[in-house]
């Protein structure tokens, strides 16, 4: 039994350093992830930071998965307006539901993130959340990704699940802090990243108690981007993360929060989209996921710009298994 | 080496099994406690809990720690208003202020957990959280509870301390779930009761991000009380409770939200300030910690209600060295 145990540990040990972010190519981003972690986690050395203290942060649309043509959640707020418009008539001539409904995109999109809450508060208030959930599982089974004919859930970035598991089996807790609502990310977020609800951190809306339950409300209570990135992890954590992984200046506080961190080595990583064949390029101009401060603050502070068309042998995880 | 752990392993078993709720006397609730944590973490039967879904909540005034004559953070508040008196002329006009200028403690009392929160954001708002936490800090390295004349941080529950370590070494994750301010709490709690800030809920005021900092204004965010428990664990935790431990009306709903998780075999646990000798004694008529609803319907529920006097071999930890 004991050495059965040895061995189990041994082989656990082994296969741990041989595939440490398999999907990576060998090169910078890689080698300062890397880095990192070993500097960090080396008890009795300058850098190390003690496993409480241990906090990441992710961003999720364009971080951990695909956020093109438009955030996923969007889509599924389009599709639950469209099921409902006939109880509303009123949304004809409102934005951004007029929108939806005369399949204006662009019109939707020019409501920002204050739109997508808007549309998903006022389709989805009056039911508790665990029906909201169930919801959002339904619609994620069948559902497709417009440009790919893929599944959603389909579209998650696998060098970046890497990133997480490396990170967990270093002793880290790994926070998902998104401008995506928490109760849609909750529906499909634990099993499909392995990441709790509890360190599921989003934009969100009213709420209320009653018998057992918690209700929604049709009133928005935070939005989660950029300037409140921080504060919805102060409310949350209530700590300074040591490492911000991101995508877009939606993060650009969130890591500078993260770097102005006084006690300890800290990590900043962009995840630079530059992938047009395999996924999608986009950056300083784009109106979804726009990184331009960030790209110049990041490349000026020797932060990780993580080249996806170059540092990752595969994007989702379906490739692997072609 | 290996055999040095196994005998490791083998007495820290043996400890554990002498030493569970060791400041608790035999009786309802001692094995109430752990004929629940036994029933829900063995694997391959009825009630079994899966880890991730093994969420406690605990309220912290008056359930960790005494909150008698009043909430300790109120005297830290009204130490904080005649310091800075006279830098605000207008509070000696001002309720909650004027009634703690003129140490007059009923008038503080009407102001409520309202008023405590005014009272904090009020003194402590344009500083950074750190800043603050750090003043709490050293006030409680002075500040002297006014009947026992012990430093507040000797006033905790030595056995409510044993019931979390209990849970924590059943895999459970503990939260605070509290009326009392965030900041407040998080600056003693880690180091006090070993719980992480990450892990503590409460009552909290608007802040914003500002060159890496979080900065405190002076405006009210959430109270945690009552109805709001509920909304407050949603937020932070995004799924039901399997336990919940208080003991006021003010943790009723959060004990009824926890008592309707569908899902899992449920503890709710009300102590019960039944010792006027060795701490105090109150309930049904009591401006603080008002226990009148909750203590019919636990009792007809068959809850955990602790009888302090005749359930705990000690109440604080001091006692334990006498």
């Amino acid at each position: 039994m004991i050495r059965m145990f040895i061995s189990l540990m041994l082989l656990l040990s082994f296969a741990q350093a041989e595939e440490n972010l398999p999907s990576w190519n060998e090169g910078t981003s890689k080698q300062s992830i890397i880095n990192y972690v070993t500097a960090v986690t080396k008890e009795g050395t300058a850098h190390f930071i003690p496993v409480k203290d241990r906090i990441a942060v992710f961003d999720n649309d364009g971080t951990l998965w695909s956020e093109r043509p438009v955030y996923f959640q969007l889509y599924f707020a389009m599709d639950r307006v469209r099921e409902l418009a006939s109880e509303h008539p009123e949304w004809k001539t409102t934005e951004p539901f007029k929108s939806v409904l005369e399949n204006d995109m662009n019109g939707v999109m020019k409501s920002g993130e204050h739109g997508l809450v808007t549309l998903v508060n006022a389709t989805h208030s009056g039911m508790d959340v665990e029906t909201f959930k169930t919801e959002v599982r339904e619609w994620l089974k069948t559902a497709k990704h417009p440009t790919t004919n893929r599944s959603y859930t389909d579209l998650i970035y696998q060098p970046m699940m890497e990133v997480i598991r490396y990170f967990e089996a270093n002793d880290f807790k790994v926070y998902i802090v998104s401008g995506g609502g928490i109760d849609f990310m909750r529906s499909f977020v634990p099993e499909m990243y392995g990441i709790p609800e509890e360190h599921i951190i989003g934009s969100n809306g009213k709420v209320h108690y009653e018998n057992g339950k918690i209700i929604k409300d049709d009133e928005i209570n935070f939005i989660d981007d950029k300037e409140t990135k921080p504060v919805a992890i102060y409310y949350t954590i209530g700590k300074h993360p040591v490492a911000a992984l991101g995508n877009s200046d939606g993060d650009f506080a969130m890591m500078l929060y993260t770097e102005a961190n006084m006690k300890y080595k800290t990590l900043q990583l962009y995840v630079h989209h530059t992938d047009e064949k395999r996924e999608f390029a986009y950056d300083r101009k784009s109106h979804i996921g726009k990184l331009d401060k960030g790209l110049d603050y990041g490349k000026e502070h020797n932060w990780t710009i993580v080249d996806m068309k170059n540092e990752w042998k595969a994007i989702y995880p379906f490739e692997l298994t072609k």
